[in-house]
């Protein structure tokens, strides 16, 4: 049922990251940096995908017995490079490396986790979306 | 640069739920109960898209001032919907309420985001992975 032309393989390697805007800052000028950011990210070495989650809601589940209050999230980011070797690799480049300064000149607090993805439902090539 | 045939397009509505298992519950039970999950899913109506995201690590920026512990994550799932009236079905049909009721079955704690997707960066159609 996968698709086999560009859906992210599993075998990439994603990176999911919370990010908060920097203490004092209004959510309109972190959006405006978001969106500085991304001319950039283009000369990133071995950056194969890259998306910016616009957060709509945060329902929350009644029917799971825990709350979990994170604190504000302003967005999330998700990165897929082939490895973590590529990853480092783009990392410590000089393109990289500007990338990464400037997301650090907006980003007050960042959550990370670099995962392995399990596509157990693929979309259907012919979606009309 | 964008692929037309299978990535998810940005119109689609994301959900982004961090989970983590019931307390006294061992990881690889989790992994258990979650891999049950799966078979389930398929019979969801209107469920466009689902992948598992399962953690490798949790790298922490140095460049970025807040530090940020959320507490123990076990996975990420990831859904898509049509938007977000067909999710509102999808939960409220048979299957997809017998698909929730079995999560909240080993799930403790659940943080979800209900994103829009904004592609920068698409997968190139010939990437060999």
């Amino acid at each position: 049922m996968t698709n086999a032309q560009a859906a992210p393989r599993r075998k990439l390697i994603k990176r999911i990251s919370l990010l908060t805007r920097k203490t004092g800052m209004s959510k309109e000028e972190f959006l405006k940096h978001w969106n500085d950011h991304l001319p950039i990210s283009h000369d990133v070495p071995g950056l194969r995908r890259y998306v910016l989650c616009h957060i709509v809601s945060e329902p929350v589940r009644t029917d799971v017995p825990l709350v979990w209050d994170i604190g504000e999230v302003d967005g999330i980011a998700e990165t897929w490079f082939d490895d973590q070797a590529a990853t480092d690799r783009a990392f410590a480049s000089p393109e990289g490396k500007r990338w990464l300064a400037h997301g650090a000149s907006f980003i007050g607090r960042q959550k990370t986790f670099v995962v392995e993805e399990e596509v157990v439902i693929e979309l259907a090539p012919d979606h009309p979306s």
